[in-house]
């Protein structure tokens, strides 16, 4: 791939690259660069959120570079709660390990296992003593470290900051000296502490690492970040159906940004798809993601089978209509006797149903009265919330 | 002595207490309590400024408690401006424990050396690990740690203040909790990180330690703080003549806070004194101090003999003045034609000479023409810059 290519990869769904032309050179120069990625210690049900930044990694292992999953179990202290009298890791060091592991077997269709290295910064920080710590502490100054908006804000609010918490970004910025990463890559909530990777890295006379961060996902609700506490999210370890089915309900807005963070599919060409397709294609996608090409097929067979006939009727009424072409348009249904068969007090009102989206063909709403049907075809019609009808078009021949 | 007297001791010379009620309440308690003062690892050629609070412990020693003597050899690496790559201390443990030595001979005469605790903070810093250092950083905020004076002002004016900096205060305070120290004694500069002590150990549960400030010894110039470097300083290792023309060169003002800050003499009592008197005797107490009686008596007869005299021309031009009276004063002398008799123009001009200092009765200006003068006894008279006089004063019979 050639260096061009490899930054198209590489900058496809960022949310900001600082900066791009370093991270043009370090391609250039050919060398396998050092990938870092912070991970808490626990070990998360993961979900499509968490994997927008290991597609991200993803892309850099494809790409040859090698990427350090960094778990940052000593930082993790910083945040207990229950840290009164001494800090005490809230997991002991094999919880960890078991953790990662839990945690590697659900990344392994995302992330090549085989190379990937998976750290901890206790093998840094751990050990280190007091008088190391301070002489890292010598190189950042305290209003460069309570720039961090939360810092600014919690002070200005006159709410409590401890000196412990302060000290998390300056330590994360360590964990990039100790790495010698290139790169970083997190949330945008972590630009922060990112950009403080390069300036300890600068301190110590290190190339300063580029700072990628990624947007965070949107739930299945399109207004907040995906979550497992919200129930906006597609867990992928979720079975195929139950994956397919929630990836079909988000909105068309949504979708795209799906593709685009989800897929490595060609953006332009979606844009082509008509949108029910393009939902199907990239629920199809994603199932294959996580349980390869056959669970996908069963998903959307699943789908169009048990989903979307589900809110049918077992019974329901025939309708027939007679047209003379090949293909006719729902217009062309409508002089055909179309309202009257359906039970539509009249054409007009029918219309109107059409332009409010209260007519779905096959579970589509169908706002368009070009909107074209085969002959010898049997359709699902939805007239309004509840009457559903068997519509068969017959050419008469 | 009852606790009321230990309170009095104790609370001579001064800056602050706090507070005077928890002090009281430590005393009756009964016990011996655990006096904290610090001191930096370098071996100053100790002078009268740095025994200020040497005494103030010693009045503690007095009183049957335990006295440490903390040397700041982990927190003085902070200050090392040379830190740019890593904290090294400035001096070897060697190198410490010899300066420590060199320091606890200077004040044998000052403290019961084999009452005296000699500890170090790098006991217990020195191998604190970093997360030992966050647990004890969750128990203090950010805010609190900024609030000191030069802090604020750096932060302000947008001076670098580093994060290693910072810590300090904590580090100081912490030794406060290391030592379950019940009072801590410092320099007026010192009372935030002696406050810090304070906070910080409540959030051990300890019983915070009372705060002594003491106020720093201006220098001989009477303006600026004692320094070597600013040459306005007695150091205690001085030889006793040097020593004792020395503070013979004070002001009557200074002397009256020397007498305060570096002596036990009554203070009521002093005032009594004739200001020369006094100075004399201050001069004395403190040679005696450092050189014991000896010293002091010889120092005495020296500045008498020697430095009293020593501006002194080998030959004099003899005055004569017959008196009436077994004593005069120095504006019957004028009567009596002084004046003439020294070759001063007329007796307004001897009168104005006076006033502004420029007449000397054995080195000491006269100022005041109700000066009184003994019959039968000889006097150096200066007269202006130069002229000298041997002044007889004759009562004729």
């Amino acid at each position: 791939m050639s260096p061009e290519d490899q930054l198209a990869l590489l900058k496809r769904g960022t949310s900001e690259i600082i900066n791009e032309k370093e991270l043009a050179e370090k391609l250039e120069a050919g060398k396998p660069l050092v990938i870092k990625a912070g991970f808490d210690p626990t070990a998360p049900d993961i979900h499509l959120g968490h994997t927008v930044l290991l597609r991200k990694l993803a892309h850099f292992q494809q790409l040859g570079h090698k990427v350090i999953f960094l778990i940052g179990d000593f930082t993790a202290m910083i945040g207990d709660p229950s840290g009164q009298n001494a800090l005490r890791p809230p997991l002991t060091p094999q919880d960890v390990l078991d953790n990662a592991k839990t945690f590697a077997t659900q990344i392994s269709s995302i992330l090549d296992l085989s190379n990937l290295q998976i750290r901890r910064n206790s093998e840094w920080l751990g050990q280190m003593r007091l008088a190391d710590f301070l002489g890292v502490s010598t190189k950042m100054t305290v209003p460069r470290l309570l720039e961090r908006d939360d810092f600014t804000e919690r002070l200005k609010k006159g709410d409590s900051l401890t000196v412990a918490e302060s000290m998390y970004p300056l330590l994360q910025a360590y964990d990039s000296v100790a790495l010698e990463a290139d790169v970083e890559i997190g949330g945008v909530d972590q630009k922060f502490n990112l950009l403080m990777g390069r300036v300890l890295q600068e301190r110590f006379e290190q190339k300063p690492q580029v700072v990628i961060t990624m947007p965070l996902l949107e739930g299945l609700d399109g207004a907040q970040k995906m979550s497992k506490s919200l129930d906006n999210y597609v867990g992928i370890q979720e079975a195929p159906d139950q994956m397919y089915g929630k990836l079909m309900s988000v909105s068309d807005a949504l979708m795209e940004k799906y593709y685009e963070l989800l897929t490595d599919e060609d953006l332009k060409q979606v844009k082509t798809l008509h949108p029910m397709e393009a939902k199907k294609q990239l629920a199809a996608l994603i199932v294959k993601q996580y349980h390869g090409e056959a669970g996908a097929k069963a998903a959307t067979e699943h789908f169009k089978n048990v989903v979307q006939n589900k809110e049918l009727p077992s019974e329901m009424e025939d309708i027939t209509v007679e047209a003379g072409d090949p293909q006719v348009t729902l217009a062309q249904l409508l002089e055909l006797g179309l309202a009257e068969k359906a039970g539509v007090k009249s054409r007009g009102e029918f219309r109107r149903l059409v332009t409010q989206g209260g007519i779905k063909v096959d579970e589509a709403p169908v706002k368009d009265l070009k909107h074209s049907f085969d002959a010898n075809q049997t359709y699902t019609l939805k007239v309004g919330k509840r009457k559903f009808f068997k519509l068969a078009i017959k050419t008469g021949q």
